[in-house]
């Protein structure tokens, strides 16, 4: 690395460095390793699921269904839908940069006051906010190994260190956190149930980790899909939240809610965490109709309960079905389902895509065996089992 | 500043570090800055303009005329709410990552390949990215005195050091950035025409800024305005784009487009620049309806052509009428005029919004007597002027 540098320079002092309006020297790829900062070469482009389109284009397939990107099977409550009608007509306004209805009422769904509540375009961004509100280059971030991205990535783009802790038997491994908390990290990044094993760890894991964490290591938990969760001991981490000032909560209206397209996620935490990180902020990060979908969705408790029923529902239909087929899996607690192959991955999925049956091979995760299948509408589940047995019968 | 960091540090000496489930140790502003980066200690709330719901219920007047944020006074265009309706149905579906449709609407609008593109959750967004992908810690970022206070933000967040230069005679001062070049500057930040001024600079100042600067320094030039310039000295920023490599070209949807509510920002700039950018993107950084509004809007030339005659007509009459006052304003070439009175701002838009009428007090901006009013349709550039009138007739 400090040779190629070497020559990057050498090679550049060739070049005149003034642009002129006629032959202006181009840039390349070791001239614009000269100026991009290096703490981002490290940053991969983020692998998203397959769209659509995408498999439209690519195997015209009679149907298509979409289970690759753990979004909501039952779209958006209506209510969301009428909301952002209504407010249509705003568009061409400004929103409330402070989102204060949506982080009023989200406080009161959670028994909180409103400046405990930070709101983002994603949880991405509220990921990225506190990275950026809190991370000193140099210092340590902890992430887990197979799971979401963009706990490294806020971490990278802030110039941390990432030390990674491998799952264990397929969970985050939360006493291979508190060893390394000898590192002295700044940030803790956990991801419960995680995305894309779907596994969780409990109340007691992660008490006894907070306990563990001086207060000047903060500890984000990223909730995502934690309202599909039921096991008796998963985390009640609002009740954590009044015991430990370094705790931040993120959840998201991507899953639950079905508003992955609108881009919202918020995170909880102590006032003066939340503060720090609103300085980051863009003044209006939230924009004006997804302000308003937040709200409705909020208030729309049964489109709420049916979420969850259906993917309780299609969970158990899902796993037993795994299981006849004598098809090893993670008991999940999220809305989709991790499972594992013989044939690798990537291969499997193409075979379903020809289908038209859209799931996700985790390589990208670091999995090479293994899929992660969103839970559906029973007919989806049904027509994945079909794509699944004739991609593995044509072996 | 040492002695109170010290102080902080005996304090907090006294706590017990390990947090615990009864009587955790709270934050308090010593012991949270202990923890929060020191860069972002400097950056101040962004005021916004007052929203109507604001001045609703401070002083419920009869009418209420916001001509304080440069919204587009005709809205947004129908075809972009046709858009958005057409896309609500797939709100809980992500969106593309890439923006693909949208990069390559824009390229081709501009002569560009979708690969010099990149589009962000409002031109803050945009701003903070580039730093984000360029500005190490403690290198140099130029920007101007009493113009958009986000350049300044972004340089923070990064840990930039920030350099201002004063306007010369309410114009950017180009020569002025010119000889700060010494100081070996990462990034500039020109506005162009300046928000809150409504002034310009010229192609040829622009040209002479731009063969002065090496190539290792980018030049940002943010046109949030430009659709509304007419004058025929104003930079042709898309010629210099060929020729200069370290020139990013900053435009957006809030304006000309009438979509502040929803977000959107774009730059364009030399393909390798805009990949080192993209590398610090979140994901899903655009939502999927605001996608689908902007294609829109891209192709509605007579909603733009329809706005930009408003406001030459608008510009025209309300120059003259503030001439006719005898008060000095800065001739503009955007959608707002600022203008000067005798008594503070903040006192004379308290007795517009009495009225109300929003326009905006420029003491965030640094200019304490200076005032900025949105050109507006005919009948509330006449409520305006009656409004203003009236307010100094009062005194």
């Amino acid at each position: 690395m400090p040779t190629s540098r070497k020559k990057q320079k050498s090679a550049a002092k060739k070049k005149p460095l003034k642009g002129s309006p006629k032959g202006a020297p181009d840039w390349d790829d070791a001239s614009i390793l000269k100026i991009a900062r290096k703490s981002i070469q490290a940053l991969k482009p983020y692998i998203p699921g397959k769209s659509i389109e995408e498999v439209r284009s690519k195997y015209n397939p009679s149907v298509i269904t979409k289970l690759g990107s753990n979004e909501n099977p039952l779209g958006a409550s209506p209510k969301v839908l009428e909301a952002l009608r209504a407010a249509l007509p705003r568009v061409s306004l400004y929103p409330d940069g402070a989102s204060r209805d949506l982080r009023a009422a989200l406080a009161e769904a959670h028994g909180l006051s409103p400046d405990q509540v930070l709101v983002g375009n994603g949880s991405d961004e509220v990921l990225l906010l506190i990275a950026a509100a809190f991370l000193n280059p140099g210092e340590t971030v902890l992430v887990s190994e197979n799971t979401f991205s963009e706990y490294e990535f806020a971490g990278r783009v802030m110039d941390g260190k990432i030390v990674k802790v491998p799952l264990k038997k397929n969970r985050y491994h939360l006493a291979g956190f508190k060893k390394k908390l000898a590192l002295k990290p700044k940030l803790l990044f956990l991801c419960n149930p995680n995305n894309p094993t779907g596994s969780y760890f409990t109340h007691a894991e992660l008490l006894d980790l907070l306990q563990a964490v001086p207060r000047r290591t903060l500890v984000v938990v990223d909730e995502a899909y934690c309202e599909y969760a039921d096991a008796a001991d998963f985390p009640r981490s609002r009740e954590l939240l009044d015991a430990f000032p370094n705790l931040i909560i993120s959840r998201t209206f991507s899953k639950i809610f079905g508003m992955a397209g609108l881009r919202l996620g918020y995170c909880f935490a102590h006032a003066l965490l939340i503060r720090e990180t609103a300085r980051v902020k863009t003044p209006f990060n939230v924009n004006l109709l997804v302000q308003a979908a937040a709200l409705a969705a909020l208030g729309d408790k049964g489109f709420r309960a049916r979420s969850i029923a259906n993917n309780l529902e299609g969970r158990t239909f899902l796993e037993s079905e795994l299981e006849k087929r004598g098809l090893e899996y993670v008991p999940t607690q999220a809305n989709f389902i991790c499972f594992r192959t013989s044939r690798p991955a990537v291969d499997l999925c193409e075979d379903l895509l020809k289908q038209g049956m859209i799931i996700r091979a985790l390589r990208s995760f670091g999995l090479d065996y293994w899929n992660r299948v969103t839970i559906g509408k029973p007919e989806q589940n049904v027509r994945f089992l079909e794509a699944l047995d004739s991609a593995l019968t044509a072996r």
